[in-house]
C-alpha cells in the first residue's frame, strides 16, 4: 500500500472521529458536564485512582464512568461497587476509544448536569492520543515504576496532555526512581504541563488531584450558565 | 468510513507485512540466527532486561538489538554500552514495529551466523500482537507493578506469546501482586505457556532465561545445518 494512500485512510479516519468529537463536546457543554479522558500505559493504575476519586467525590457532585478495554467488563465493575454508573466498552482487536464510541456510551449512560464523567481509555501510550473524545481535559497517568524516559519516548501522548498524575508514589522509597527528572522530561515536550503525585493507597496528594477536578467541574458547570 | 473498507484496508496493511515476514524468516534461517521479538507496556523493564541479558550472553554468542520506539535512540545507547551492535527504529507516530522495518535493520545491521538478534518493540500491549516479523519467537514481559489482571484485557497479546516473563520480581515485598494469579489468568487464555519469573536488579531467575535463550539458538543454528 503506498504512503499516500496511507496518509488519506487516516486522514479519513481522524475526520468521522472529529465530527463525533465535535457532537460530544457541544452534548457535554449544554449539560455543563466536565469530561476527563484518562490515558496511560497498561498496569499504570488508572482504576485504582479513579475508586478512591468516586469514593471522594461521589457525594459532592455526579459522576460516572466509561471505560475502555480490549477484553473483560472487571474494571466497570470495580467502579460499579463504589456505587457509580459505568458502562464497559470491548474494543476487541482494538487499540483506542474512538468518538464515536463515546457517542454511543455517553447516549446509553446518560450525562448528568453538572457532573463528572471519567473516561478511562485503553491501556496504551501510544495510539489515544490522536483521538479527540470531546472531552475537556487529557489527563495521562505515568507511575513510578515505569522510568522517567517516559514523556521522551512517548512525546505525542505528553503533548496531548492537559495534565499529567504520576500515580504509586508509596513505592518511590523502593524504587530508583527520580520524579524530578520524569517532570523535567515531560516538560522538554510541553513546557507549562501541570503535574501531580499521588498515591491511591496511602491517599497522598489525593486532595490537590481532587481540587483539580472540583476546579474543572464548577467551571463546567458555571459555562452552561 | 464503511466496515468493509476498513477490513479490507487491514488485510492489505497485514498481507504486505506477512511477505516481508516471510523473507526475514528466510533470512534469520539461512543464518542459523535465534530471533527474538519482545513486547509489552511502556516502562516493564525490556530493556534493562536486555541490558543485563547481553551482558551474560555477549562473549558465548554473537548477540544484535534492534530497538523501537516513537521517538529516542536512548535505548539502543544503553545496548551500545554493554558493547552489542544496536539500531533504533523510531517509528514516529507509529504503535509498533511492522516486518519490513526489521527487514530494513536486518540489512543495514547485518545478522551473524548461529546468533541472537533480540527485537525490543514500542511499550505497547495491543498493536504489536498482530504484526508478524519473522521471529522465532515472541517474548512477553509483565512487570508485576500491572496488576494480575492485565492478561485477561489483552488476551490477543498473550494469545500471540511463546513465553512470558515476569520483571521486577524483587518489588514483590512492597506489592499486593500474586505471581500465581497472573500466571492462572495467562494460561485462561494460552493453556500451556511457558511463563518465568525474574529480577534484572538481583539476578534472581536470569539463568533459567538465559538458559531458554541458549537452547533456542541452539536449536536455531542446528537447523542451519
Amino acid at each position: 500500500m503506498s504512503q499516500s494512500r496511507l496518509i488519506s485512510i487516516e486522514q479519513d479516519i481522524l475526520a468521522k472521529n472529529d465530527a463525533f468529537a465535535a457532537a460530544n463536546r457541544q452534548l457535554f457543554a449544554a449539560k455543563g458536564a466536565f469530561v476527563l479522558n484518562l490515558m496511560s500505559s497498561p498496569g499504570s493504575g488508572k482504576t485504582t485512582l479513579l475508586v478512591e476519586t468516586l469514593k471522594a467525590l461521589k457525594d459532592k457532585l455526579p459522576c460516572a464512568v466509561i471505560e475502555g478495554d480490549q477484553q473483560t467488563s472487571a474494571d466497570a465493575d470495580r467502579i460499579r461497587a463504589v456505587g457509580v454508573p459505568a458502562l464497559q466498552i470491548n474494543t476487541g482487536k482494538g487499540c483506542h476509544l474512538d468518538a464515536q464510541m463515546i457517542t454511543q456510551a455517553a447516549g446509553k449512560l446518560g450525562v448528568a448536569a453538572a457532573s463528572a464523567l471519567f473516561i478511562e481509555n485503553v491501556g496504551n501510550l501510544v495510539c489515544p492520543a490522536g483521538f479527540d473524545l470531546g472531552e475537556n481535559a487529557k489527563v495521562v497517568v505515568l507511575s513510578v515504576t515505569e522510568g522517567e524516559d517516559k514523556p521522551l519516548k512517548y512525546p505525542n501522548m505528553i503533548a496531548a496532555a492537559d495534565l499529567v498524575v504520576v500515580t504509586k508514589t508509596d513505592l518511590l522509597p523502593h524504587l530508583d526512581f527520580d520524579v524530578a527528572a520524569l517532570v523535567a522530561n515531560a516538560r522538554k515536550i510541553k513546557p507549562e504541563l501541570a503535574v501531580l503525585q499521588v498515591s491511591a493507597k496511602t491517599g497522598d496528594g489525593m486532595a490537590e488531584w481532587l481540587d483539580w477536578i472540583a476546579a474543572g467541574a464548577a467551571q463546567a458547570a458555571a459555562a452552561r450558565g
